[in-house]
């Protein structure tokens, strides 16, 4: 089960190890983020469940193991040793991390995966993309969620990415703090609240009797409540509309045309004709800087539907996250701290964790902070970040996938509610380097390791 | 299968459509694109045969069933009818279209779906996902691959997406020209040439003999031929040890420092021990602009890997297909074009389809060109573009998936030749406007169907 969704130097560096007979030394490696990527004050941690089923369930399947020995470049290491290896192939880890809706105001490891060099080495693609994938999501989300300013963000961003990822990225969202999402997948499989009413063809597909009969039309279809679409033809006209279809109607939503403008317009409407209990959603290629922007001019939007800038985050596409090796056992069975230098990219050796300090203002706010990593042996002050995840290759939460969802989302939350105002900033002036007031230090015994030189 | 991989407000519009005894009537929706995404010149279209696999295949299951059945927003519409429709549901349309391969420079029709107003409908969030994504990854991997100039582009961008959407990303890139992919399931379920040698971690994992150690294992490892990574600790170095390293290495990958500096330096060092046979791969953080660069300032790489560029585009990260109803049938049977007016998202109503006529120089090159979107009975001057690729539900071609791949790409390959010269600039000014030398001429019967008005 998904073993495959890995890169072929995972498979090539097994034959090589197992050839080398050292396929089978305990390894230490390092899921982590060397620093926050551009345009972002604070990272949500998203992805982590999934990753930790994927490690309980990763077995290579006879068909797989068959298409890889008929790989021409993978011939010289396709032994009996290795094929033997791939079917018996179980990860037998252990795994100790961030929780998931950890949040980051910094660099640092997200998780540590201890086992056998290869297999820690097979894993490391499907770790890596399950993380990047839902916290890229999660963090531009939250952004989205701050912006809005506890008015509900909907995320419907299913149409914009590969469908099979679309579930995925609307879990990390509402773990950020959306409300929901319009992929009904997302809801069956891990709970998300979904919603959603209807699109322009619903509008046009009555060309019988129009918006006027389409209007109705659905209103008498969900008449315990339902949302209309006003700017198919024209978002004045559409809404004087819509403020007559009845008490079902709940919320009109205005997708395109000026916003900041048609907002107050609307709200008249509705509240001229007795209807100051309908909400306005806005939709048109929202993200956090245009919802900012709205709320600043006092655009009387209650709700919010954004696709694309969430489950794209195109100002920050690519989030980033790298896995590396740590430790490694020697030929004596000692454990030896290794680490790149690779200019750009050098990284710390050793088994690492995280620990967090937060200043506090008299009210409690957090106004500065700073995070530890340290050896995982070592005890800083602060609070420790780190948990155990999976141990034997077993997860150690018995929660569902459901439950997991739930539970990130509710921690989240709470953490959220941590952020000193200099990481809250979302208008234009994130683009600046992060903040001084949360610091991240490197402790001096992971400085001190001794670097492996090749 | 894949039902429930669609928005929310799908199944709001068939509980109405159902209701208003409309779900039946004749439907045609387009797929297009308005205009070409920002610092695109040209697009090349991919996800098609993926997207006409789940239309054969798309079904609901009653588990997916009585999870909609106990969703409270849905209750109003979930009827018995309603739900014998999901049980017995299945794409029974007909679907016309670009040639998967297909190179765009300017907006245009991709996809034409025609059915019943609900099918059609259902079937909507899926499509544009599958489109989006692969097109998105195939017209940035031709940038690439064109900035190579001649020299293979790896693409292995598997670790920095949802490990679900990693395979499907390689099929695109491959398609628009990459000779390959890292992604071991693209090989598996697309026939994408595999290939991928080593990691750094394989490099520090030789803690007792270093890199000198591990090259000469991995060597021995695969005596057929492979390449080694040379930047672990010092590029220099590391290129010294393996160009010693024996015949079976032939090639030698860079992943980091200044690559236009070390390019000319690590060819001497090859040269000067002898291994002028060695090749030199480039791979830190590549995309067209910097590949461009690099072989503008004659840095001797002979191949590419690239992976967040190709698999994200950062440059343009959402592709921005949209799905629009532009013909339905009255309460006569009577078809009716239909289109909406938002601002800046109007559309042209009717079942169009696209022609092309290229102009050549004297020597046979494309210097201009000019795609004709007309009504799908006109037969205006050019090439068709649009096939017929499915009807009554069922594909017309019998390509299995590998078969569907191959041909994509050899069509995608005939069609960049043609490229006009003003559509191959790779380099910075492509975020100018669409170059005037390519035209999409909208035919005047599309212009003048009357826009029902709501």
């Amino acid at each position: 089960m998904f073993s495959l969704y890995t890169d072929r130097y995972q498979l090539s560096m097994l034959g090589a190890y197992l050839r080398e007979g050292i396929a089978s030394r305990r390894a230490v490696f390092e899921l982590s983020m060397r620093k926050l990527p551009k345009a972002r004050r604070f990272l949500v941690v998203a992805g982590i469940d999934r990753a930790l089923r994927y490690l309980e369930g990763v077995r290579f399947t006879e068909d797989e193991i068959s298409y890889l020995r008929e790989s021409a470049s993978l011939r010289d290491v396709m032994t009996d040793e290795m094929i033997e290896y791939l079917r018996s192939f179980r990860f037998r880890g252990r795994v100790f991390g961030l929780r998931e809706g950890e949040v980051l105001m910094g660099g640092g490891p997200i998780l540590r995966v201890e086992g056998t060099l290869a297999e820690c080495q097979i894993v490391e693609t499907f770790l890596l993309g399950v993380i990047n994938h839902e916290s890229k999501v999660a963090s531009k989300a939250a952004r989205v969620v701050l912006a809005a300013r506890g008015r509900p963000v909907m995320e419907f961003g299913a149409r914009r990415l590969d469908p099979l990822s679309a579930p995925s990225a609307a879990r990390a969202a509402y773990i950020a703090g959306c409300i929901g999402t319009s992929c009904e997948e997302a809801g069956f499989r891990y709970g998300v609240p979904v919603s959603g009413t209807c699109a322009h063809s619903y509008m046009l597909a009555h060309v019988d009797d129009g918006e006027d009969g389409a209007f109705r039309a659905f209103a008498e279809a969900f008449p315990s409540g339902t949302s209309l679409l006003v700017d198919t033809w024209d978002t004045i006209r559409g809404t004087l509309r819509a403020a007559k279809a009845g008490p079902a109607v709940k919320a009109v939503r205005v997708d395109s045309g000026d916003l900041a403008r048609l907002g107050p317009q609307i709200r008249s409407i509705l509240d001229a004709a007795g209807r100051s209990d309908v909400k306005i959603i806005g939709s048109d290629d929202m993200d956090e800087y245009k919802i900012n922007a709205l709320l600043e001019a006092g655009a009387p939007y209650d709700t919010f539907g954004v696709g694309t800038a969430i489950v794209l985050s195109p100002d920050s596409p690519s989030f980033g996250a790298v896995y590396k090796l740590v430790e490694v056992d020697d030929r004596r069975g000692v454990a030896m701290p290794v680490a790149k230098r690779a200019p750009g990219k050098a990284s710390y050796g050793g088994a690492k964790a995280m620990w967090r300090k937060m200043t506090k203002d008299k009210d409690g706010n957090a106004v500065a902070g700073e995070d530890f990593v340290a050896l995982a042996s070592e005890k800083p002050d602060g609070v420790a970040l780190y948990v155990e995840h999976m141990r034997d290759g077993k997860r150690l939460s018995t929660a569902n996938e459901k439950e997991a969802t739930r539970d990130a989302r509710s921690y989240a939350k709470e953490q959220l509610a941590t952020l000193p105002a200099a990481q809250r900033v979302v208008a234009l002036e994130e683009t600046t380097p992060a903040s001084e007031q949360y610091r991240v230090t490197i402790s001096d015994a992971v400085r001190r390791l001794e670097k492996l030189d090749g």
